[in-house]
Parts: C-alpha cells; structure tokens; sequence
C-alpha cells in the first residue's frame, strides 16, 4: 500500500533536521559547554537494506533507540575511531592512548546522551510535541551486526533518512564527524508532516532566527 | 491541491540524482578529455521563494534551460567567480587575469553545455526517456537577478531539489564547487517517479557497477 505525502511537503523533512541540529548545538553548549555549530553535509534517502553499507566498512562506535511515539521507528548514531578518540579526548582533556579509559568512556556516553537527546528534541519541539526516549547505550560493533540489531523489526520498505552531520568546535580547530539515521514508522512520519502547515514552520524559523548563512535543508 | 508520492520513493530521487553525476562524469571525459569525479555533497529540497538566498550573496555565473518535456520546468546551475576563473583557466590553459578574454568566455560555456547535457541526459537514461532541451546560455547576475529572470513562470509551490556539487579533477589537485537547481513541475515530476519501479532502479544500479565507495544518494 502507498503511503502517501504531498511533494511539496519535503521541504518540511529538510526543516525538521535543521531544527534537530541546531537544538544539538544549544544542547551542547547549555549541558556540556561545548561551543560548537552543527553542520548536516548530506541529506539522502536510503532503503533499510542499503544501510550497512551507509555506516561503513569495519566497526564503529553506535548509539541507537527506538522511539516509542509518533514517528516511531529508530534513530541510530555511528561514529568511526577517529572520531570517538577526538570526542573523549576533548571532553576529558586526556588524549587516547590504546583503549579508552573509563573516564572516556562516560566522557563518549555523555556526549552520545546530549547529541541523541538533543537532536530527537530539537525534532519534537518543531513538530509542537514530545517524543519520549530512554537513554541510548553506546556499542561499537561492525557495520553489518549493528544495522541487523538495529533494524531487525524495521519493515523492508521503510525510508531511511540517512544525515552526515558534522560537529564544528568552535573554540579549537576541530571536528567530530557523525552519521545519523533517522527510520521513522513510514505512515505515521507522513502523518505527523501532513499535520504541519509550511506557513506555521517559517514561523518557528523567523524565531529562531537563524544567525548564520548556512544551508537551510 | 495535493500532489502525491508514495514517501518511499524518495529513494528514486537520489537514484536519478546519482545517475546523474555519473553521466556528467562520463561526458567529461569524452567530450572535454577530463577526468573527473563528481561528488554530490548535499541534496536539499527548497521553497522557489528561498532560490535567491541558496544561490548567495552577490553575483554568480549561471546557465539555465526550460525542460520541454517531463518533467518539464527549470535546470539552472550556478556558480562563482573563482569556480569560473579556475574552469576557465583549466579548459585554456590561460590564467584569467582581471576579465575573461573570448576564448576563456567559450571555454566556460562549453563546460556548462557538457555538464547540463550529461546531467539531463543522465536522468533521462535513468528514466528510460530522452528530454530534449536548448543549449544553455552562460550569463553573469545578481542573484536575484538569476531566480527573477529563471523562475518568474514557476509556481511559488512548486518543489525545488537543491544539489551541491563539486567537480573534482584527478588530474591535478582542483576542484570546481557547482549549485545544480531542479525545479521541476511537481505533477509532471511525480508521474515520472510513480512509474518508476525501485527494482528497475536497482538492476540499472548493478548494470553501471558503483565503482568507488560514494554515498548513494
């Protein structure tokens, strides 16, 4: 069966992310002192099938809950080595040595806690609602064994919003690079969007007002 | 009223963008002897309204053509003084000094002819048609100046798809930034990707056989 969306209502999907980042960014800097922007550098549509080979080849840190209201689904977070080391190092002050301490790895908790939280809020907020979500457990696994743990329950013909994102700190010359998935429950995303009127969004987005001149998706 | 697609063809729309990109690839290399990748780096969809603001501040080089067939409206590609002085330099082998002379003018508007003829032909093939379509005139203008002059006939609701892109030549250590606008009629644009079959799609993705790791769009 179709499900449904009037075309021109993308234009939506491109809104609600740049809300998510820029709620990760505010999240950052109130709940962990981090400045930093957020910037999406890619916005694609993927099958459910085509995501192992999204995340990549070989391991990598993961981060991913179900969402237990309308839209439903999953929101997955993956980060390379690279990446995981600069995080705890810069949240910690210790640079990675081998393994990463204990100290790191709450440091890497956290910052997944902040970046989940305040993406999937920053969604909700635009869309005038809550979304409830229990704390993410960050995992490191292959590319292959966290889709299958992740999508298992996810139909086959789901649409998988797949974003790389980037993590700009602003008082050092450095970044973190992130991909997240967002699969919502395919009927009840186009319902929550249908709900939206592109009038009530370019309102939200005169207050927010935006201070940069980047790309709005 | 609404014009309507199943949400999980989205996934068709990242196909034909990637098609694409490889058409305009191919065309490089047969036509102009270059050899290139092109790199989508992000997909967007945008309001017309919001057209000037994506093209930027101040004055660009822009070439645009009115689609006669589906899905009919507008491609208009756009790009910078700096882009246009290094394809000018790299198609004649000149340095621009101050303005462009005639042959470095030619030069640009043969690579704009080869990268809107490979990027239409490249969705065309994809969707087993053909659109005809004039060779682009290569003009410099205000930005708002170019979305007046190239969309004053499109609906203010009409769906734009947003692309940055970027021309990266193997030859040597340069790359040409690029803003693609498509613009199609959205009844025209959704009855191409309605017939489409996400399976057709894929055998026409085993067929040209990926060969680098590029995020699938």
């Amino acid at each position: 069966m179709p499900i449904l969306i009037d075309i021109r209502k993308l234009t939506i999907i491109g809104k609600l992310i740049q809300h998510g980042a820029k709620n990760v960014a505010d999240s950052l800097s109130t709940m962990a002192n981090i400045d930093a922007d957020i910037r999406i550098k890619s916005l694609s549509f993927v099958e459910p099938d085509d995501i192992p080979h999204e995340i990549g080849e070989g391991a990598f840190h993961h981060a991913n809950i179900r969402l237990t209201e309308p839209p439903y689904g999953v929101f997955l977070m993956t980060f390379d080595d690279r990446t995981g080391e600069e995080i705890a190092h810069h949240m910690t002050g210790q640079p990675v040595e081998g393994e990463l301490n204990q100290l790191q790895e709450s440091a890497l908790q956290e910052m997944c806690n902040i970046l989940t939280s305040g993406f999937i809020d920053g969604i909700a907020n635009t869309l005038e609602t809550t979304i409830n979500m229990e704390t993410p457990t960050l995992e490191y696994d292959d590319a292959e064994v966290i889709a299958e743990e992740t999508l298992s329950h996810i139909h086959s013909d789901s649409l998988s919003i797949v974003l790389d994102s980037v993590v700009d700190l602003q008082e050092e010359n450095r970044e973190f690079q992130l991909r997240i998935f967002l699969v919502p429950d395919p009927g009840a995303f186009v319902n929550l969007i249908d709900k939206l009127d592109i009038e009530e969004i370019r309102e939200i987005d005169d207050l927010t007002a935006r201070k940069d001149d980047d790309r709005a998706f």
